[in-house]
């Protein structure tokens, strides 16, 4: 071997990646973030409706709670399961809401994002099938793609309004699916299911041995502030999950957690070690200051929320081009955009490039939805309603083209 | 069906998990954590050398920056591949320690231990082989289980004091691996590589069409202030990554970095996004402010630990029991007790349990290593040295009991 080492070869091809790498579809909404931040370097003002962020503030004691743990310091490693005191508030706070103990070792602590894929992860093999009850958040399905799943979706009719029924829970068993997840309240369409329709699925999940996850996400954000959770660690196959982004205004922090099965949890814990050792412990520390304030600003958010999403709402309605299911929580609107005659892609990049508002094309929800969009009404009122405004005006100058040309 | 709904199952059975859930194993320092805080909960005083936690002050800087981002409501979400901000410094600085042109878009922003797994995710199927030159990280063992791969280990003998060898690297790429994983400045051993052997491995790689990662989070703790890097993006195979845990005493900002090629960037950036969105943006702003006083800080920090560790070694050669190779950076001693008579696993555990102090088990950084222990020298200093006068008194306790037992 040459003592003056080897050249670094001339043909500077890359290996290939792995068949999970080339599964890899990532978030769209990551991507209209990124193209609409290429944007506003270039100078020019965005309306942000692509992604759920809130944009208001979060309650002052989180802040106050990490900033504080940062002066002191506090900046090594944490337990993979999460912070003991933030797993004995979740545990606190959900036994209250099902009625029944709950201990701290049925939670873990995990970003809710990551929750999907480590639910996936853990419970099904690649070639497995899961069903989505569709129009279903992308992360789902970038969960399911990069682990190689087979994804089964049952259709929420929106004659239904997208509600679950009985009947979609014996589509979906017959399916024989290893894993469902369930949505309630539902990112895109706002729907709140049913708790006895909810507890049906549960049970006969179990009674077929098929994995449940509840993404119970904004389940604090239904309008009439009710809060059905799935949350049953006395049982082995459902894990329910949440995050404190939506609720507690603070995606930022990346924190969630999910209940579950105390075998189910040191899983996930071992999850947690194996792919990222641990989350910062100082925003943990802030998300139990805001678990003590939850309910209070919760209520206020849903009042906002509802109020704007009202408003939203009758502009699409009157423009008579734009269809949406009205919402029963969240911040979220799904629209029908059949009468622009556009489809959910080039009616998005258009929309970014010639009026400045970025909104996620229907399709990340399935591939049935490439005609509808879904609109985020999460940031300042006076953003949002111009946003809403200038996709309405966007779709009725290509409605009007289409009239003219016809 | 019943519409009083369908009771839960009596048998509360789980499903079962999947493979890939069944071979997660995790790292064993933070099951250590976790006993050693339960012991903290029942009141006792621990000396923790099982992880390498700084718990040393931080840059001021890095502290405010972070604390500032906070007091702004800066708590939305940030890029998938990270802040344009830090990406930028980063570039400019690998851009300089190699001496040629690094762009932003070559550099991608996640935590070093996820960077690992998705280094190992986007390259090898189930059944591919990956190089660990051992005694080596645990982390890379854990996701190579989780990800059904198959590690062949490489040793590196202490009789050349750990170090990568031209023989060592013909005997890895003689296994026809699809990817190989080197560590220089190493965990355990504290060995630092020569740049010309490093070199010979990355061209070599390139010839074979074999991915490297180069995992450099100990690379700017060599004591005698050299910094080699990899770091190589006009070639396809080469993933540089590192930590600002280590260099910046702030393993609880969980950030960390990898350059490569623009396509693997990409591909990397988009498992972020698949996995956990993005990072937060507030602990990213304290990674720019401890960019630019890196060099300075690391500088008294590595003079310390340079003094800390040759005090330590110094004790546990002088015990006559405990033997340990010197390292030539980081803050990990990798030590040989053998002359206890007792294994790894053993020892660890009954250190903890009889004398409170905390270590990690030599087996973690590859089977043949059940003879060794590591310890993590970079606490408090009368707290190290307590925690080593521990270890030792423990040991030479045995030895002793061993000699009267012969």
């Amino acid at each position: 071997m040459s003592q003056q080492g080897v050249p670094m070869p001339k043909a500077l091809a890359r290996p290939a990646f792995s068949s999970r790498g080339e599964r890899l579809i990532g978030q769209e909404m990551f991507r209209v973030l990124d193209r609409a931040q290429a944007l506003e370097r270039q100078g020019h003002r965005i309306y942000h409706l692509e992604l759920g962020n809130p944009r208001i503030p979060p309650p002052v004691k989180i802040l106050e709670a990490a900033i504080n743990e940062l002066q002191a310091k506090h900046v090594g490693y944490a337990p993979m399961a999460g912070l003991q005191e933030l797993r004995t508030a979740v545990a606190e706070r959900y036994a209250s809401l099902i009625g029944k103990p709950i201990a701290p070792s049925q939670v873990v602590i995990s970003p809710a994002n990551m929750l999907i894929h480590q639910f996936l992860d853990i419970t099904c093999n690649p070639g497995d099938r899961v069903v989505l009850f569709t129009p279903a958040f992308p992360s789902y399905w970038a969960a399911a793609a990069h682990l190689e799943l087979e994804v089964m979706p049952v259709t929420l009719p929106s004659r239904d309004g997208f509600r679950l029924s009985r009947l979609s829970i014996d589509v979906a068993l017959a399916a024989k699916p290893k894993a469902i997840i369930v949505n309630s309240a539902n990112n895109p369409t706002g729907a709140v299911y049913e708790p006895a329709v909810l507890q049906e699925l549960a049970a006969r999940c179990g009674q077929a041995g098929i994995w449940l996850l509840s993404d119970e996400t904004y389940a604090d954000l239904t309008f009439d502030g009710s809060h059905v959770s799935l949350a049953a660690p006395q049982v082995g196959h459902v894990v329910a999950m949440s995050s404190f982004s939506k609720v507690l205004s603070i995606p930022g922090f990346r924190t969630g957690y999910a209940l579950a099965h105390e075998a189910v949890v040191a899983k996930l814990a071992l999850s947690n070690s194996t792919l990222y050792s641990c989350l910062p412990g100082f925003t943990q520390s802030g998300c139990i200051a805001g678990l003590s304030v939850l309910d209070a600003y919760a209520a206020e958010v849903r009042a906002r929320n509802q109020r704007l999403i009202a408003t939203c709402h009758d502009r699409l309605t009157q423009s008579g081009l734009l269809h949406g299911h009205h919402p029963e929580a969240g911040f979220y609107l799904f629209v029908d955009i059949t009468g622009t005659g556009l489809d959910d892609m080039t009616f998005c990049r258009r929309l970014l490039e010639e009026q400045h508002t970025a909104v996620t094309p229907g399709r990340c929800f399935g591939e049935a939805y490439a005609s509808h969009i879904r609109l985020a009404v999460c940031g300042l009122e006076e953003d949002v309603l111009e946003g809403v405004s200038r996709t309405i005006a966007f779709a009725q100058k290509l409605g009007g083209c289409r009239v003219q040309a016809a």
